[in-house]
């Protein structure tokens, strides 16, 4: 792995060392990126995604160089190609994060840069680090990746992170999904068929269903860009709305996941929402830095 | 005092500390952030205030993760809350930094954040470490807070910083205060009567009668929001500009102050601007960069 | 040399020092800049050239506040001169590096200002730290900047690279340069004259002509702000292309440069593009690096 582009680059192995890097921090801080220069890229806006990682070079020591305004570079004005523009880049820094606005074009265009590039985000597509955080999260809460109930509520037609992490639960035996979703947004077919394929179990449930599983992974509605009349978005309703009346009947064993930022489908008062154990999506956040770390020391020190 | 939100906050024994640590730079630099992360999030641009928030923070050896397009946060795209919003960054940052084009939100969204939050401005309202900086530069200048005569000259309408300052040093006694303003911009009703309520003496005067003052406090015209025909500008006249006339009649001991940027109220030729002593305004920009170092490090250490 | 503003500031004595600047931090890295805050201050958005300054002091070191929205300090509600700007951001950097979209503002707007100011691009004007890293690239690929063919290839009528580089060269002996370009497109007349008072010999040629030049500098067709119909963009056609073809007759001891960003005047595979190596114009994009470390660390610490 020099480039991390793809969530199905993690591989068991893989995902336990980056895992014990991620554990590492915490026990002792490391200038792992010492005289480091890491460059983030991005070519459309996320600037929850961005902060987290330019925290995660500086908790390690290393220096940050940054443009949100990454389009310019491929703008009709100076048009260059991806391919360059990375090249350039990897002149100035000794790794480069890139938020891209298009699927599957991130693979191809570092084929020749010599340094690290790691995809935070490209299109409606990948996500690797959200993957992985997500991944991590699981494994400090539970101890475990494999023999798992998994229920996924909300969205489940564009959200990405419930794609991501379905794809990497299925490396891990025993594990078994439930889907929760409006029938308009229920999980696409080519995850459905990769489940069959695998054998892994997996129902269509409703909320009131799920709320026994091991992890309750909450998703937002998200907006989807209609052609005619711009961007739409409509809420998933009370049927997929975390409330202090269902909360109530989630065991404490439970765990509720969300890749944030939520809105309306997570309808808790302020103080429940921080001080609940069983809400886990704080600490998700945070194990996102470490996760990032893990990824960057990984990629530029291996 | 956790979060810094309001300037009311100041009492003379904290910023005695204040101004004791911000003297202590100016001797001895030391590293107070070491290893510490501040993220930067600004809702409305203030490239002034942020670029001096930011070199404030290297200058005590701590790094920055930095965001002008904050408003993305709560986009309707994303929708989420200033609370959540800040309670996220919390996980990668050891202190926020908020500017916000909203009055009187901080507070309410601050209640459950675990790192300090420093109000960088709010609205019209609030810019609590240009008051901090205000009273630091008179400290400076004087050798004491009390017994001074200010007279604020412009528009004391709408200018914030006079209205925080005024607050500030009622706190110290014997200080008396001209107003120098046109009718349709003087001091609003409630600084008046809080003065009143503190006995502190106060006279509306002409920029002619107030030439021996201690202070002269210059602030600019403001651009309002007028709603059916947009901002405008209503340049302040000669009667509210310091002129080379003007400056020849002021006292070799009277300081001239401004929270800058100035535009045609200070008309004085730059070469007088830059050497004068009585012209205070550049010192307290640099007065600026200490006070904020001091507030980063009496809130992240203390 | 207090202020970078103008390519003619070099002389050859304070290129050998820069370049030996240079040198030495690809032999021993040096924390020239260590405790150092470097401010950069964009009024146009050219994220390659300040992603660029922002890794030469990160590599010395050094920290960065920087912001790409300085047009807001002379914004119409702000009303700040260049000048105050200038001067205020000295209280917070001991370094500022300015690029402007404006020619000939900044001699006059440095006059007061008390820290080193480095252009970093005026307009269509003056980029001087390109021209530097062009005269390093040449001395590093030929270990010489006189007696040399150079051929300049495309736009050298807008083209503010190849004027900068003109001047440049002109001060050392014994350099002959060929102008290939569209006959709408030819190198302005102040630089032809500057040619016949120095005595230097320049022909107007194809670009077959000149494929046995010493250095084959192409640059890329500009866009033009034409006031009636907007931006325009002529593509410099196939007589100014480097294709495979072309690169096939050019000499193993002949190097090709490049301002970058490139369009489709370089037409060749990636792969060639890459290994090649008579194309010099990534090593450019490196020596500019090292180019810019040296004129930092020359000015803040000479």
């Amino acid at each position: 792995m020099k480039h991390l582009i793809k969530a199905q680059q993690f591989t068991p192995e893989i995902l336990q060392q980056l895992f014990s890097l991620a554990d590492s921090y915490q026990e002792q801080p490391r200038k792992a990126l010492q005289d480091k220069v890491v460059a983030t890229l991005f070519y459309q806006p996320s600037s929850r995604t961005r902060l987290s990682f330019e925290s995660a070079v500086h908790r390690l020591g290393g220096n940050v160089i940054s443009t949100v305004n990454a389009r310019e570079f491929s703008s009709v004005s100076k048009g260059e190609t991806l391919e360059d523009t990375l090249q350039v880049i990897s002149a100035y820094a000794d790794a480069i994060v890139v938020r891209h606005d298009e699927e599957d074009v991130l693979e191809e265009a570092t084929r020749y840069v010599s340094v690290p590039v790691i995809n935070a985000g490209d299109g409606a597509d990948q996500h690797p680090t959200q993957a992985l955080l997500d991944a991590y999260t699981i494994q400090k809460e539970f101890g475990r990746l494999n023999n798992l109930h998994v229920a996924f509520v909300g969205d489940l037609y564009y959200g990405r992170t419930v794609r991501s992490l379905s794809y990497l639960l299925t490396k891990y035996p025993n594990n078994r999904f439930s889907l929760v979703s409006p029938e308009d947004l229920s999980m696409k077919e080519d995850i459905l068929s990769y489940f069959e394929k695998k054998g892994v179990s997996f129902e269509t449930r409703t909320f009131e269903e799920v709320l026994d599983a091991d992890i309750i992974y909450m998703t937002r509605a998200q907006f989807i860009n209609e052609s005619e009349s711009g961007w739409a978005r409509v809420p998933l309703g009370y049927d997929f709305s975390l409330t202090p009346d269902i909360l109530d009947r989630i065991p404490s064993s439970t765990r509720v996941l969300h890749p944030l930022p939520h809105n309306e489908e997570i309808n808790l008062p302020k103080d429940i929402e921080t001080t609940d154990p069983r809400i886990a999506y704080f600490r998700q956040v945070k194990n996102g830095l470490f996760a990032r770390m893990a990824v960057l020391d990984y990629l530029i020190n291996k």
